[in-house]
């Protein structure tokens, strides 16, 4: 849940009024994404959802989420969309704060997704790919292999208090990362954080993706990998080879893996888990006080990495050739 | 903000399917009430409430608030109403806690109000007050007099922590009420905590009161101490005393105070910013681990406590004889 920052109601409604949105009737905050505070705004337009960046988004990254949005909508897929206000500006600021507001998506995101749900995750990762292709600002990942080590400087000396031998085990991770990540893999737009609470479903249809704050220019298996570990694997940590084979195949349905990409898949699945692991840990190790959010377990990523690690091809993942 | 239970969608929709309301089409935990997880729930027919009751509220009370909430708003009062089920049963059950639909109100609480709200809000207090005159089930109020020892009990100790002397002047104030407390005022249903969050506009126009969870059986001149406490203050604790013009006016616009009120009136405010004090210190000095709310201070009480020592008649509030 997140609402970091109050806006008075003087505030939102002369923030309001530069849009051609009509009066507003109803604004609630609501616990959606971690990272900004987010707000159910109703005007006699419909509904709307606004969105304060708070410190962990950086403002010079808004243009591409922004600009990304609108892109991926105008090809046709279901993701919020940023409102200009009358001035056509999409990024205004409120609460001292840059602020947005989005069209509202209706649906619901699923806590246990089915093998279905994972089949239409995987062919709405590859549309989302597919559509990104022309879209002209780059984003490097800040989460990727680079990123790792300094992450992980941060919480190595604490990390054996979160679990034993957890610092090992991250160490000789990142060595074996550092050595066999793959290069030259097709690239393009990656959404790079497609759990489960990112996508929504009406009854069995999925119905938007939402949350680009960490789309960035990547690999595009990659974020495949990130969703077989957000949604393939059991309460338990155990891999659902029924949900892989389905999200790859629906993946596949759209956008055909290339060899190298299925070649690489085993050492993505691990590259993703370390990379939320880590910032898992982080966050776990640092949590503030008062904080508003509870934080995430990082021993869930290092239970799945476990697995990754004794796979040796795609087709454990569910991978078929075609 | 308040969500402290998680829902799943399947839960979701089979509860959802007990009513008839249509399909489900969002689910957004929303930060509103800090006593129970709260939800914006949107249907097929349209926009609701789901309310998931936590421990703080007993549930052998529901059946008062729900009825009171039903009775109010068929005397013409804008608040939730309870949605009965195909069962005609308003109260549910969901994630193993009592859970009720309520119709949605449009409206924006209001931050900093102006005198036209507290006028608003003094005619709509009345306006409940009469509007349950008739209401068969009485609720006494755990949160007056005999209640306020037992709760100082609990912060006695460290009270001084919190501020210097701060227990001397609790202590006092709870020996001064225990004396001047009066009996036999007009008593019905009141709201007990119509805080600035719980009273919705749009525009200028008052559209609704909710959180009806302290609602009780207890004086009405009570209810209107409670609320110039917490409308007619300015930030730095000083009393705004064309606001409580404003409120007490707009109050005896539906329901003229009685003598006996008008006298007691210094005494119930202070009761009334007592009570607060108290809660808030308790909840000040027991804040558990990992709280998704943060505590407010208990010291904006013990300052408006000082002014409120030195009132001597109601005219300092803004009363006028009529």
């Amino acid at each position: 849940m997140a609402v970091y920052t109050d806006v008075s109601d003087e505030d939102l409604r002369a923030f309001v009024a530069g849009y051609d949105l009509g009066d507003v009737l109803s604004f609630k905050g609501i616990a959606e994404g971690v990272e900004n505070s987010n707000f159910f705004l109703q005007t006699t337009s419909g509904p709307f959802i606004l969105t304060l960046y708070e410190r962990r988004v950086r403002e010079e990254d808004l243009p591409f989420f922004l600009g990304l949005m609108e892109h991926l909508s105008a090809r046709g897929l279901n993701c919020p969309v940023p409102v200009r206000n009358r001035a056509g500006m999409a990024l205004g600021r409120l609460a001292g704060r840059p602020a947005v507001i989005v069209t509202f998506l209706d649906g619901l995101a699923v806590k246990r997704p089915s093998a279905a749900h994972c089949r239409a995750v995987g062919a709405a990762l590859a549309r989302l790919h597919e559509a990104g292709r022309d879209f002209p600002i780059e984003r490097a990942n800040a989460l990727s292999l680079p990123g790792w080590a300094p992450l992980f400087a941060r919480a190595e000396a604490e990390a054996d208090r979160v679990a034993d031998g957890l610092a090992g085990r991250a160490r000789r991770e990142l060595a074996h990362l550092a050595d066999a990540w793959p290069s030259g893999l097709p690239s393009g737009v990656i959404h790079a954080d497609l759990f489960t609470d990112n996508v929504f479903f009406i009854g069995p249809e999925l119905s938007g993706l939402i949350d680009f704050y960490f789309a960035c220019t990547d690999a595009f298996a990659y974020d495949l990998a990130i969703c077989l570990n957000a949604w393939c694997f059991e309460a338990d940590c155990s891999f659902n080879l029924t949900k892989g084979t389905a999200m790859i195949g629906g993946y596949q349905s759209v956008r055909p893996l290339e060899p190298a990409e299925v070649a690489s898949l085993p050492t993505l699945c691990r590259g993703s888990a370390l990379r939320f692991m880590l910032t898992r840990l982080v966050d776990w190790l640092n949590v503030p006080p008062g904080a508003l959010v509870r934080p995430k377990d990082p021993l869930e990523y290092d239970r799945k990495l476990a697995f990754h690690r004794r796979v040796e091809t795609a087709r454990e993942y569910g991978w078929m050739a075609r």
